[in-house]
């Protein structure tokens, strides 16, 4: 079987680990591992009578309750069949500029998606001063400055905040004067639900003053929901309506719609998130620190990237072979390569399980 | 509120009738009546708690389970977020040839997934000699041979069979020559699960032979699964790999796929379907055919079209506010306007309540 692209492959990873799919504990998604809420799974289930009809076209509920969340009229709303549906509907207006800039290591899928439009992609790396990064002094404006390419007005930014797979978080500030020298500007905040209220940094709140400025969000990471699909962009109406043309009328399904409506009420799961990740992610960073050969980054989000002295995939394979662990490889992010990993903050047992296993094929291979 | 493209929208008729959506008994949208199927209702259940996990990328289970209904080997199945996902991706397709073919009138869908890839589109009307069609003497190489416009090899055919919104079963030898004619030939069976395996004309058979045939199928209306959405496409693996980098990883939920995997396996659901469908339609058709004013053709799928000397808009209006019944209106089929209008085949009770309300309001529109 071909090494996946993505994370929260179980069926590769127990084909591999000789075990069923449920016995993994995966790592390798950036999943919350508080969820779904029961507030979800309570609209699903009374949503199931319903499958007979098609999902209502203008998804008017949903969109609402996203108004609402976001302090936003409607028409600024699309929702979608994850957020890797819009990604893909970004792509196709991405490839319609003379480049789009890419701040590396980027999420595969950006490649994929301004591939299939044959859009020109130019990279920036993030990492080119790893110390930097480390001791977070690294800013936007600097990388994109060090850089020999004018930027010219029909250039384009796809931009993740907080960064993935490093988990760095821009400020709103530092992207602020990025929106007046690009012609679109598209920011994928898949994770920045998981930073608290009073740190992030999202951009939607200038959404309504910046018309070349799409944000993405995702609702199954924080949810725990990726296997529902659902995720929704923010933007210009007129852009959102051009949108919808390019795709079929009924994106969303059903139960995603109706779960997306609850989830987004229930704030008690929202605190309970942001009371259990600094402690779990201060937990995970302590144990991989302590571990010898293994650095982690710090992060904003709901995953640490690591640096190991050792091989990853090799790694990779004997957490899955000898302890059911998966974690994600770097392999896809070109500039990474084996000498990364990645893994999500799950519960405290479930981190210290991962440090223990860790800890243990570490000592042996320094042992052999 | 706008008027709806799309049959099933019940938001939009609810707030017309002045009722809750689910009081209205819908003839709009062409959906089984005898589903959902336990067995894909427990596989949807079966899975609620997989949902923390992304869908296998492959959707290997999946597309074993089709490849198994089918005979087919899976790389030859796609499967897609409703086959409305697939007709975009097969747009996109038809765009780069010189032009489409369209038999119409057309699903509205067809027009749209054309022009959001700035495809030509050529149009052949099957109505044109109406009596033709009802004494179902119009063949496809008759009508395609009338017109003037001539075939050459990079033009492009995008069918429906069962034809929507007629209802008109084209044999597979009617369209077998248009497979040499045709750079790429792409057959829309949405519908096609209705008709009974002894007189069914998929043209899945021939895909191993002819690698431009593209085959579409829906698994949501024959077992009334629409706000679930699932589909797949049938060709040549070539070209579902190239769709494949045009659309996001997943693009399938968990509990479609588990769905689509039960119901598959459901033999005796099938066959019920197969035994309800012939005596209910003819007891439809039957009992329009008394309504002075309206003509229905007769239809191979599980909906009629109906000829009617009344506006179909003020009929659709009077059923819903007198009666809580939605039926299509044809206005966005634009060679039909006005004076036709399309209801599904419902249950024998249901039926008749439409056959009733209709017949009340004809005889009260030649009272007055």
């Amino acid at each position: 079987m071909r090494q996946p692209d993505h994370g929260g492959n179980l069926a590769w990873a127990a084909a591999l680990a000789g075990c069923y799919a449920d016995a993994i504990v995966d790592f390798s998604a950036s999943i919350s591992p508080l969820g779904p809420p029961q507030s979800a799974i309570a609209a699903i289930q009374s949503q199931i009578s319903n499958l007979r009809h098609y999902p209502d076209p203008d998804y008017g509920e949903l969109r609402l309750a996203l108004g609402h969340f976001h302090q936003l009229p409607l028409e600024w709303i699309l929702p979608g069949n994850g957020s890797a549906e819009l990604l893909t509907l970004a792509g196709r207006e991405l490839a319609e500029l003379a480049a789009t800039i890419l701040i590396t290591p980027a999420f595969g899928d950006y490649y994929r998606t301004l591939r299939a439009y044959h859009a020109k992609v130019l990279e920036f790396p993030l990492l080119s001063a790893e110390e930097r990064v480390l001791r977070n002094e690294c800013k936007l404006q600097q990388i994109l400055k060090t850089q020999h390419s004018p930027l010219i007005t029909n250039y384009a930014l796809l931009l993740n905040n907080p960064h993935n797979p490093t988990g760095k978080l821009f400020t709103r500030e530092e992207i602020l004067p990025l929106l007046a020298q690009f012609a679109l500007v598209v920011v994928d905040e898949a994770f920045m639900d998981f930073v608290p209220p009073e740190e992030e940094q999202s951009l939607i709140p200038l959404v309504q003053e910046y018309s070349n400025l799409v944000v993405l969000r995702s609702l199954t990471k924080f949810y725990s929901l990726p296997g529902l699909r659902l995720g929704y962009a923010i933007a210009h109406p007129d852009r959102l309506q051009k949108w919808q043309l390019w795709r079929d009328p009924w994106p969303v399904n059903t139960l995603a719609a109706a779960a997306a409506v609850a989830a987004l009420e229930d704030r008690e799961f929202q605190a309970q998130t942001w009371q259990w990740l600094p402690p779990a992610r201060g937990q995970l960073f302590q144990g991989l620190t302590s571990i010898p050969g293994l650095q982690p980054h710090a992060s904003a989000a709901n995953f640490l990237l690591v640096k190991t002295q050792q091989s990853s995939v090799q790694l990779q394979q004997q957490l899955l072979q000898q302890h059911q662990i998966l974690i994600r490889d770097c392999l896809s992010f070109k500039e990474l390569g084996d000498r990364f990993f990645r893994v999500a903050v799950r519960s405290h047992s479930d981190n210290q399980r991962l440090i223990t296993a860790l800890s243990a094929i570490v000592k042996n291979s320094v042992d052999t």
